[in-house]
């Protein structure tokens, strides 16, 4: 019988370890990660990856493994892959590669997730200074759906796409990165202007060749010494994509990625079942293991054709996304808004990102009122399908966030209503997330003015 | 025979000044402005409004008037109206009101408006260092669409909401906004560690009797100097929702209104006929006069059922909403990504104005390549129905944020293509927005690697 | 001041009669009505029209005037209109007439409407042999919204569109239309195969002098006689477009009519706030007085181009539609399949009718069970935004349609439910659909099995 | 490792004949067809199901094997399924199974489809009298996308559903199928107005044992000869549901299926990767095999609370559906109108099938102007995501039904457009789909007007 459909491209046998697959996997970006295989423009073919930390949380209900989570591995990705045209003449640094996601989800028999906060001495999140313990909540996969024990009341479809998706960087590119946030870690609490109400977790993520994977590369060895030392985390998303965390970027997506190196070397990796944007909990999507489909077109020059460099070279670009025409459709929404004053009432000018934190906080107080812990409303406002957005960026001095939750997710109708009382009707705080034992030790932000 | 539809409470007279109106319009937050109507819950009600600059913005084709714009007029608001219940009963503090927006739309006969940008010394706005100068397109509405003879090829519908609609701050909630408003201007660039990237306009915009319009208080009278001296501007959103630019808060959808105020005191201006998420511009969705058809609902105690204060007092509350649902539908949408690194390639950390910038500026240059100047597509950016979302916001040291942009607004193919040269298939650029004379004689940011 | 909007080419004076207004209504197809304005091809014009009664039917709480309609009189239309193109050329015989509808809604303080059910020996309905009497409901609009008292529980936004739109007749179209209508009308019973489960209401509508009006010819002059006896009724849709009831031509759409008569002649009509797929009641969508606000373009020799004639001369087209963007957004539908066997248990071949009517029936008899009467639920399935599809045609002998209902309408939830009995929870029978006296004295079709 | 996911109850193994399988596939509706596997109430399994005609049909580019195709062994059905609540109690007679489709798909490594037409003398289909001859078209899948090498400059993504999918018949529902469906066989063409441009294919197929499979039961035994001879054929569907080919029938949404027997007795196939509304080419879906993820739930007595039957008995009922949240998204959609006149110019009362058979027609036309053959157009109509409306169902003599076409599915613009000759931009004819070798022996019916 002839067969039809995606060829497997990077097979993953999930009774195994990262590196002990048959393509052994990589944690780390540089252009000398050996490639593993190589596709051509316009062939369909299925890339199989681990879950980000390659097993290390399991489905057991217990926030240990998160608590104790190894933040030197992540994240695993599947690939270098090579990408050549009809002719075998490879991707050139100048093109554009345009990936389109076929198809993707759970590996079969697989089909479950987690949803987690890190402790916040171990990663923390972006309200990690209210909610500073390790927790974790255990998603099962019917289907298209997600439905959890840890948050009960709640079932919705998946918007799934990978975390991770990017091409390798040349070593100029690569030194760019490692010098810019060298400076921030360095200087960055001196020179740079942080937001103070952010937590400032590690202000980046250096090299370090603790927990470097290199694909082929066997480990201590001088080459895995020399490129362990040069590789940058995968941890921000950066000019050649990686860990952007679109929630839109699933079935029938298309992303056009810079190409750096002489094969392009797509990499990807950190599935998600669904994750809500902003991904706040940091280990915030419903994280799984999963396959992708993917066809690649190599769009020759594109890069200079197409993308402005925004910054001192002409590397300093950002890839470009087209939406796919399959997604969880709703129609009601409800709206949480959060402006630019902080939580202690002091003003702040223009800034996002506390406007968006504190449209989250709102939204989790409110959401909290129909019978839910806040622990389990900041996990779920992590990966459910929620949109976050900058509404207003110029009305001085309160920037405008907007956090805008499906309310069809819910299994009780969670909008305002006159003569009803939200508390009561439904307490679905037990079972409880799973929060480690020393929960409540660390200091939090407390909110001033709440009397709960 | 009979009338059928929403009773007239604040009616406009375009001929007229917006202190000529039968209800002389307001520019200022403040308890003591005289309700100038009174409605019942359940009772659906049309408000008409001049469009924020009370026509001081004019559809000539100069845009001498936004260079010489007066931004202590800002904005006209119509209003203030009082709520009551089916017993004559006020909504009181502590209250919620939840306002249904029925209808809204342009006024009859002026159907019409504007998009600007502000001089950078009146005003400015995200990208003021990059756009200095006073630009402006007219904008003329065919029923649900809107095109522009200042950026042709495109065409799309609106999505129509007012830009600022709010309730009156009590005198404690008007203390606190002005107090923290007067520490950021006075201290903020000490104090604050403010983004450097970002223009630092004027910090904040504190009362001030210039340009002060109280409605029915006589300009001038003991009492106007009062609460002029007092009155907070309408520039930023707030607890009491004001001027929060939320672009889908259009036809159908629902706003819950904290009440601080007997009678809660319901003002509403600043009609745009569509707006991009962020307005980016400032001046920057389509600007118009309009009428809104409201109906309210008082939700006994729902400030305190619903609303969770985040800071230190019971007034640290922020609006929500419900989206309608009609608004226009797309399909397709091509994805602008930015990090938080800026334009001299500098790394911030976690940091979604920046990143957000970036975004913004990565798709101007982008849809600079299809034949607009940058000046069309600032403007295009700041009014097209296009999301601004915080899609990453915990991967340190870089926040994402995503720019979606509709493609079918658009009157050719602005997808990458192999085989296709994007330059010269279609050069729009002439005529171009508006500027005023002594253009480009301000210093701007430079985009350091861009060619152009 | 300059005014922008749309130029007013049929105003419409709710005080006069269709007669008396300032250009007289017509209510049949003839190309000798004389136009009563003139439009240029690309300019936005507003045509104002009654409802399709012409006031006949009113808002009063009483079914007297649906049972006594005069069907002789519908539909009143406004125009026609001569289309030329920027040189005064007007369009000709073989162009295609592309009418974008930019804008369209009630005229303002008219903001109701009617949805009744005539009787069933004054015109019927689809379901005329289960519901034999005149019935009516009185809806009332709060902007995008329609509620009635007669259906209470139930609210739903508008898709608002012209019932009809169509261009007039050539003379040699106007003889095919009469002769295969006189040829049903006469011979039907005999020679035509026609499906008798579907009651047989009057075969056809011929042309009568009775009741016509026919714009600015004076009636009882020899030109008015002999049009009178020659000119269409305007009750079917036909090549012209005409009555086509299309429920989702609304905003933002656009029409490509075939041109029969130097000009086009275009006129419309019969305005509807929102209706279902089918209109099943016959007097079914929410019918209303309102406004359109039109942009003609003239494709040169497009009839000829993209219509392809699907009979014996060149003039058997049927025109074409795109859809518009802007359209209630709902996820949630419940959806009822009927297929090609009927009520006595009879089967039928692939007769999509007969299935169509048992989906409806299906639905009525389901929704009833909530509290309503099957009265209610037939008007309402009439008018709201349900959808009836044909989903099979080829699986002999049964065809199967279905009928698609957004439950997000009503205010309880209509889903089926374990270990819920659906009877009881909400008995909203009272105030019922308004009856005529005789109610029940025709016999009606009874449903063999139906225990209620 | 545990397992997570569905358990596979019915396996397929692709290189085995439909009735070597494990559970052997059955392709008749009989209550005595033994049961194959049961599931209980909430629990979530997978069915796996060959294409209809069982690997009859392959994926060679020839349509002799469409052309001899045997029409007395369509549809392989997986099952039957006994469904059990969580105590064991099956579900029984006069309860509603409520099935939900988590997920759906092609079988892995089977990842291609098929759309053909039936030769008229063997099957036919709506247009049978237009297109008489077999044809077909390979499908090849990419994720969630489908393109054909035979219908060149079309992709689009599926709605995948069953075809199939409904309980068994008691005896007493079976009786009444084989009474109905006979005396139309044998008298529908004296008693039973037929329409008359409708090819009259076989009016009705009765039970044979001519390639009748009974799952387990041994083929010539004396059970097996008993039932064949009784066992209703699959082809239409009835009021277990069955062959519905309602194509949103997709991931996420239920089915509300009468329970006739103790267990249910669920059976399901006739997977469908896509297909339009009317499924017009009967053959007309893109057929293909695929496995369903299950999930019931058994609504005691919920027959009879919610379902009221339209016919002489109790059993004369009808499922109900909901659909599903997740399915392709479309904006811009192109609406061809059919009336009730036939290709001679006859005038025809009501009757929505001709009226549908029209619209069918008119969109074979229009698109085959764009470089398409009608045939082509024909089984693109039958498969791609293209919907049917009963748009008018009152307006006599005249039904309104539209068929509304998703444009981008084109890789070119089909709108009409003034000054561009459609003919000639895109010549797709070539290659052609497959044609069986005495094509155009038969007689067709020829379009009256047509210069082509």
């Amino acid at each position: 019988m002839a067969h039809y459909g995606a060829k497997v491209v990077v097979p993953i046998d999930l009774k195994k370890k990262p590196w002990e697959q048959k393509h052994p996997l990589h944690n780390r970006w540089h252009p000398d990660i050996p490639v593993v295989a190589e596709v051509k423009d316009g062939e369909v073919f299925r890339v199989e990856m681990v879950d980000f930390s390659g097993g290390g949380i399991t489905s057991d209900y217990s926030a240990e493994d998160v608590k104790h989570a190894d933040q030197s591995i992540v994240h695993y990705l599947s690939g270098p892959i090579r990408v050549v045209d009809k002719n075998e003449t490879p991707a050139m640094p100048g093109d554009l590669l345009a990936v389109e996601i076929c198809n993707l989800g759970p590996l079969p028999g697989d089909e479950w997730g987690y949803t987690a906060t890190f402790d916040r001495e171990n990663g923390g999140g972006f309200l990690t200074d209210h909610f500073p313990c390790a927790t974790k909540a255990i998603w099962y996969f019917e289907g298209i759906y997600a439905y959890s024990p840890h948050i009960p009341g709640v079932r919705f479809p998946g918007l799934t796409h990978p975390g991770i998706i990017g091409t390798a960087p040349s070593m100029e590119l690569l030194n760019i990165w490692n010098e810019r946030e060298r400076e921030v870690e360095e200087n960055g609490h001196k020179s740079l202007k942080l937001c103070e109400v952010l937590h400032s977790r590690p202000l980046a993520n250096l090299p370090s060749t603790k927990g470097c994977h290199l694909g082929k590369i066997k480990k201590g060895t001088a080459e895995w010494e020399k490129i362990a030392k040069e590789a940058a985390r995968t941890i921000p998303g950066r000019e050649n994509g990686g860990n952007c965390d679109i929630k839109n970027l699933s079935r029938g997506s298309k992303i056009y990625l810079p190409v750096f190196v002489e094969g392009a070397n797509l990499s990807t990796g950190d599935m998600h079942f669904s994750q809500g944007d902003g991904e706040v909990s940091f280990c915030g999507a419903i994280e799984m293991s999963g396959f992708l489909e993917l066809k690649c077109e190599i769009i020759r020059g594109g890069m200079k054709e197409y993308l402005t460099p925004m910054g001192p070279t002409p590397l300093h670009v950002n890839p470009i996304f087209e939406i796919g025409p399959v997604e969880p459709r709703f129609s009601e929404w409800l709206v949480f808004e959060g402006i630019s004053v902080d939580e202690s009432g002091r003003q702040h000018f223009l800034d996002a990102s506390v406007a968006y934190k504190r449209a989250v906080l709102n939204a989790i107080d409110y959401l909290s009122k129909f019978g839910y812990s806040k622990e389990q409303v900041y996990l779920l406002l992590s990966c459910c399908p929620c949109e976050g957005r900058i509404s207003g960026i110029v009305d001085a001095p309160n920037a405008v966030a907007t956090l805008a939750i499906p309310t069809a997710i819910f299994d009780q109708d969670i909008r305002p209503k006159a003569g009803k009382v939200p508390i009561g009707p439904r307490l679905v705080r037990k079972p409880d997330v799973l929060r480690c034992s020393y929960d409540g030790n660390l200091p939090t932000t407390k909110n001033p003015a709440a009397s709960m």
